[in-house]
């Protein structure tokens, strides 16, 4: 029996043990965005390590000015001297809110019943350490039926990935000489669907800017001023209003510098993907695409930049009425970005916008939350091959070549500060809800990820020659 | 000396004894929006009802489905036969949060030294405790000098003025006959200016509603989703920012209907008070009139309807980032209407004008929260020269005749379901912060209120000839 094939039964014997270990994880609420979760998401980073330690990896955590990192090694015995991999992932989660929507408490994770099997309920069950662990179960395979790894292995854990991962790029640059290796392998993505694994090779990227209006020095009775009084939520909604013309363009001043024309190759490659667009918007109850007119709902996801309002609050928003008129309002609003578009300039730009667009008494305070450009990776290397045909064999399908509507900022970071390529392979689905209340992982995403985890790692090894 | 003269001079002798009593009820904390109080609410109307009843009027008080009201009738001599009047207040106040924000407990209260002279310290010590209870001193003075009040008077106090008047409609129509009045006298609003009396002639209707604009059927992930899925916030900004036109004038088809245009004579009075609009808008940090082009900022709140959003909420509102594309955004939407504005009429127009605005995909649902029209007093009857005489002689200036650009529910109550027109005379001050933290009452306006019903219900025994 080759090795990568003990490996395999190895992990199919053991998926008990981890489902138990990723449902240790899940069950710290390790939520970044929140200040209050801070202990949490210590707690997840010094489990994440712990375990790897346990492997015989030399692995610990590591400071940042926000959440910590775990960097491990593998220091052991390897099959093959390279290529060297570095494995990235992340162990923080969204917000679980609305507490109410979620029919089990979302960091009390089981194994049950769902549509198309067995399903891992809880936040973060996909998003990101259902996805990390298939990782990390797939070297525990291998180095318990070898005692090596097929390739030197590095993994780099972040605790930042859903609030911005303001910390990581300063990390990468205090670490470069550590954090070398040949190839990255990201484990954030999703696959083309239940039965077709993905490489995804288009990422758009991400401005996400918050930006908050004020009006008059203090909340007002709009009985008394209203009227007379300017309202920020008014402003606000102007402005907003004014981010979009009749086609669903963006109208920001040199918002599509940048912005390629789909390659005929790519756009007949998406055709025979035969995307299910009618379906996919069906699901969340949606029948029509909404952004720009004349590009397909494929196109308006992973290769057209967007404008969205991911938020907004002003005035009274408890329950029945009070006649106030604010003396702020805020929004957070996001950009999509594709091909060259300048993350700084598109920045600049939107807060350009809204500047002019102030009445008089108003003024505009801005916060960044996040500013990376689109990737779109060179698929031409043995390593995509590798990973490719190891995927082919453990599903019986070819791999789609994917893009991808949201943004994966390690890539960039991962290209610009370490000159590294990444291969981001997921065993996500979209139905995952992974920012929604009743976030799962299917268990065959689970299995499945560790077994290709194997193979790709196996395959590895040969692609360097 | 005349009754009333001795009856002022009474309410001068016992000013600390009115103030000690008016303490007492300070303390009482009567929240009618927190239910955590209603024992309070109920302890302030059985204090006031014992108080009225040591006067010698048949007082108590009286169950509804909320908290209970005062109802008070002088059975003792008066001097003239009418007109009789019915006083309202109300002894709830609003909450006193934040807390940290008062220099001294919202309910311990003190006659401090303030800005002008004189002021009286504590929530409710304006509205409505402190105006109220003007009136009930009146009483107490001319019955002590007296033995008789000058008309008959009937007092109806009410415990949740604050949280909507909910119980108040009822309360009235269940008790048309015992509340039968020839003129209500409504205590609750504010003074030209520190020495210039006034009278409210004018009242804007209310029109409140909520619309929630439902896009797709859970939140989804703005990378995945974002470009392809409507989202509702867009939506709403969408409409909101249609309700105006670059002129500050309501969009609504019909909007406009019924509103008068200013009589020569109002507009002429009104130019007579010389608002100091600058001073009223820099008060709360603005500069420029925010409301219609060409009317005056006293037009814009006293006789131009408006429309205003007075909350808004939708996906992520917490700190930070969550790249969130919302099932659901909401806002709470009012109307203040002037003349014959029609309050039925522009709920339908507002809601048609968001339907109508709804892209695929998108519902609305609606919830009402108020409807009422506005007020205009007729100021040409006896009762108000006589008031506006009595007023003149307290304060040595003539009373002005004013709007408002508030909503006084009770006064359309009184006159639809009891066919009784309101004076509107209070003493409150523009800046006693009634809904804020550090409410104040001047001492002025205590005194000068006491002195000014004296006089008033004196002057209304010769009204009736």
């Amino acid at each position: 029996m080759a090795a990568s094939e003990k490996a395999l039964n190895q992990a199919d014997a053991n998926l008990d043990g981890a489902l138990e270990r990723l449902f240790e994880l899940i069950r710290i609420p390790s939520i970044s965005a929140d200040s209050n979760y801070a202990g949490d998401c210590r707690k997840a980073a010094e489990w994440i390590a712990a375990d790897l330690a346990g492997l015989g990896f030399e692995a610990g955590t590591r400071e940042t000015d926000g959440q910590p990192m775990v960097v491990a090694h593998w220091r052991g015995k390897t099959t093959a001297p390279g290529p060297h991999v570095l494995f990235y992932g992340h162990y923080d989660v969204q917000p679980a809110d609305p507490a109410n929507l979620w029919k089990r408490d979302a960091f009390d994770p089981a194994l049950i019943e769902g549509k198309t099997g067995k399903i891992i309920h809880g936040r973060g069950s996909s998003d990101d350490k259902g996805q990390l662990m298939t990782f990390v179960e797939a070297c525990r395979a291998l180095i318990q039926t070898t005692g090596e790894l097929p390739v030197p292995v590095s993994i780099l854990i972040e605790g930042e990935e859903e609030s911005g991962s303001v910390n990581l790029g300063p990390f990468l640059d205090r670490n470069t000489d550590e954090l070398k290796a040949d190839l990255a392998l990201v484990c954030d993505t999703a696959m083309w669907d239940r039965k077709t694994p993905a490489i995804t090779t288009m990422l758009r990227g991400l401005v996400f800017e918050e930006v908050i209006v004020t009006a008059a020095n203090r909340d007002l009775h709009s009985g008394l001023y209203g009227g007379a009084a300017q309202n920020p939520i008014r402003v606000l909604t102007h402005i907003l209003a004014a981010l979009h013309d009749d086609h669903g363009k963006v109208t920001l001043p040199g918002f599509y510098d940048g912005v390629p024309d789909l390659p005929n190759s790519v756009r007949k490659q998406w055709a025979a993907l035969d995307f299910p667009e009618e379906q996919f918007l069906a699901d969340v109850g949606l029948s029509v695409p909404a952004g720009e007119d004349n590009h397909s709902a494929l196109e308006q996801l992973w290769s057209r930049p967007t404008c969205d309002v991911n938020g907004i609050v002003g005035g009274y928003i408890g329950e029945g009425s009070k006649t106030v008129i604010p003396s702020q309002a805020s929004a957070k609003i996001s950009f999509r970005l594709v091909g060259d578009q300048d993350p700084a300039a598109i920045r600049q730009a939107f807060r350009d916008f809204v500047r002019e667009r102030l009445p008089a008494d108003c003024s505009a305070e801005f916060l960044s939350h996040a500013a990376s450009p689109a990737i779109m990776l060179d698929m031409s290397g043995p390593a995509v091959s590798a990973a490719s045909g190891a995927l082919a064999d453990e599903w019986g399908k070819e791999a789609a070549l994917i893009g991808m509507g949201g943004s994966i900022p390690i890539v960039g970071d991962f290209k610009r500060r370490l000159g590294l390529d990444a291969l981001m392979i997921g065993f996500a689905l979209e139905d995952d809800a992974i920012h929604s209340p009743n976030e799962k992982y299917e268990l065959s995403s689970f299995r499945g990820g560790i077994r290709s985890w194997v193979r790709i790692l196996d395959a590895l090894k040969d692609s360097a020659a």
